[in-house]
């Protein structure tokens, strides 16, 4: 995985599946991943912070604040960070494609199990 | 830094320095940085895993691989990991707009103190 060139558009075109993020890189304790999504995921958290970087298309991503839910749009080439322990579910209406940042203990829904979870080894199969 | 969209581009205008990153979000225990460099900047290492994404531009990555010199060319949208301990030296022969992820721990320039040299205060002056 390491020690090569990565060309994002060029990896993102190998993906088929939506919310099925694929690592692309490994940085130390972390991995880099690409995922295309579109639709609605789960609200969920992590122990950890996420980072999202749009590289095609738009995401909302809605935020629990004090109870309320919030919505943060982002555009292809912005960055939005959730913070650890922040409920959140990311929103696609139209296909997007992400660039995500997250420890390799990061668990994907975290504590909620759904149809959508994949596990590392999924993420882990080579594009 | 945290809790706000960031338009890599928007961002990146901001920096007039060459060889100069900034941070532009925290993630647990690493910074995301915007650099913008041209030129030549200075053979070190570090202690933790190094990844590029170009931007903008491009760059030549300079390595040392039992004592040979490898080069390694990122266009805008690729990306490359520099692995822990190995020696490099990042080339632009024009301007080039880069993000980079490093652990907060990694020094800038590794144990080299080079003209170039930029303490964490400088990198974390929000832009």
């Amino acid at each position: 995985m390491s020690n090569e060139v990565i060309n994002l558009k060029q990896k993102a075109q190998l993906i088929t599946d939506h919310w099925s993020p694929r690592v692309i890189a490994s940085v130390d304790d972390s991995y880099v991943k690409i995922a295309k999504v579109k639709g609605e995921f789960t609200w969920h958290d992590h122990l950890e912070d996420e980072f999202f970087l749009v590289l095609d298309g738009q995401l909302i991503i809605e935020i629990k604040k004090d109870d309320k839910t919030e919505s943060v749009e982002l555009k292809a080439g912005e960055v939005y960070v959730v913070p650890k322990g922040v409920m959140h579910n990311p929103v696609a209406e139209e296909e997007c494609t992400l660039m995500l940042f997250e420890k390799k203990t990061t668990a994907h829904t975290g504590d909620v199990k759904a149809d959508l979870t994949k596990d590392i080894n999924t993420q882990l199969k080579p594009l």
